[in-house]
């Protein structure tokens, strides 16, 4: 736990509150901490500050916070559109996305995708927060990514996400991950795109007519590397691989 | 399983191979092959091929394999040294650097490894070399990495690893990612530079001490992103984006 992420639900009031759970058991059995000590805290889409530990009681940690002023996201904002995975792997790819500041999550299916995933236990509103909340914590982030499910691939590409785009402000840059592709993501790409979709496949890849569909709507097939990864580690280096080429352009 | 890895130990002749244990379930109960079915194969440090099955006998899949040329390996080289992690983060790391290509893995101690991690099972000869395997199927690439256990953090950097330099051709660029430096990895410093070692620290961060070491014995810190990520992370992070700088690098 690298941030103690707290929600409106923990405020007692202004500048209190209690933590209960999972997180209360961290502060006592592995940070050690006592009353007086002093945490990193994060409020859900708000600011990260300092929190007091003012008393530990009936099972709640209560903290007396400060924040500090935020700052603006760092650009470009992401929204990552993930084929469903598995659910172990769905828990890694949310929490990953949350750690590294994706700014929209959206779930789609696709033709390599087992259908039963979409009734799995890490698919509940539940234990999707539990994981992006787990991700925040691990990134010291506040923003807490919105999720969209997707079961139709067809109406997602051809309806609501030309819908979306045309509400949002700058061009966007469309790009989606294909161990075929032979162009990488350069800054040429990448310039002038406030905003970048990114497209992680399922296990098995895209089938041609899924790949066909995206590049009809503007998706340009990008390559990660020779490797065919796993697909939590294709979210991990692909998002890797867009932030170093933001960092390269900022510079310029 | 990408790609069905073949060892030494399972070749019957020339062309012929046999396959037990978990490999061959996976051909029978997953790929549910039958006789005269073609696999994609790949030979340990050697060829990518293609093997047909030839018979199901007692407990063992025989295939007749046929090789494709050997394509030399892409460059750069990569060496990754990293502060030993938790079994259950080894793992994956061995995996992903298998997957990623990486030609040797140093396993260091540092002030925030747990020692006890060094006697754990996932350190065993046998476990490594499952765990690499595993990472080769899923990349589909052959060249098993070469292991080096470290003990000892001083004797590794200054007495090892400059050894170990001064017998290798040309001019190596050393990295260390610290959530705290300023520059990414660019072309500028990976040019001419045929061999890259990278070092990617325990959970909670290389002490101040540990960083001066490096930077003593040549290591540039270098930034990964602005969030700090877990260890099997850090490690496809920082692959991904060296892999990309090396792109750029070969299309100038």
């Amino acid at each position: 736990m690298n941030l103690l992420i707290l929600t409106e639900e923990d405020r007692l009031s202004d500048q209190h509150f209690a933590v209960t759970g999972k997180r209360r058991r961290h502060i006592i059995n592995i940070l050690r901490a006592s009353e007086g000590d002093n945490l990193e805290v994060g409020l859900v889409d708000g600011p990260t500050g300092s929190g007091t530990i003012e008393c530990f009681e009936k099972g709640k940690v209560v903290l007396n916070c400060t924040w500090q002023p935020q700052t603006p996201p760092a650009e470009p904002i992401v929204e990552l559109i993930c084929a469903l995975p598995r659910p172990q792997t769905l828990k890694k790819v949310l929490q990953t996305a949350a750690t590294m500041s994706v700014s929209d999550i959206h779930i789609i299916n696709a033709n390599r995708v087992e259908q039963c995933y979409f009734s799995s236990s890490a698919m509940t509103p539940e234990a999707i927060r539990e994981n992006l909340l787990e991700g925040l914590s691990q990134g010291k982030a506040t923003h807490l990514p919105k999720l969209t499910i997707n079961p139709r691939f067809r109406c997602f590409f051809e309806d609501f996400l030309p819908r979306r785009i045309s509400e949002q402000p700058g061009e966007s840059l469309k790009l989606v991950a294909d161990v075929d592709a032979e162009a990488y993501i350069n800054s040429s790409l990448l310039a002038d795109r406030p905003r970048v979709y990114l497209a992680i496949g399922p296990e098995g890849g895209w089938i041609p007519f899924e790949l066909e569909i995206m590049q009809q709507q503007g998706f340009i097939p990008i390559k990660i590397g020779d490797w065919p990864l796993r697909v939590e580690n294709a979210v991990v280096a692909a998002l890797a691989q867009a932030k170093l080429v933001a960092h390269t352009i900022k510079k310029l």
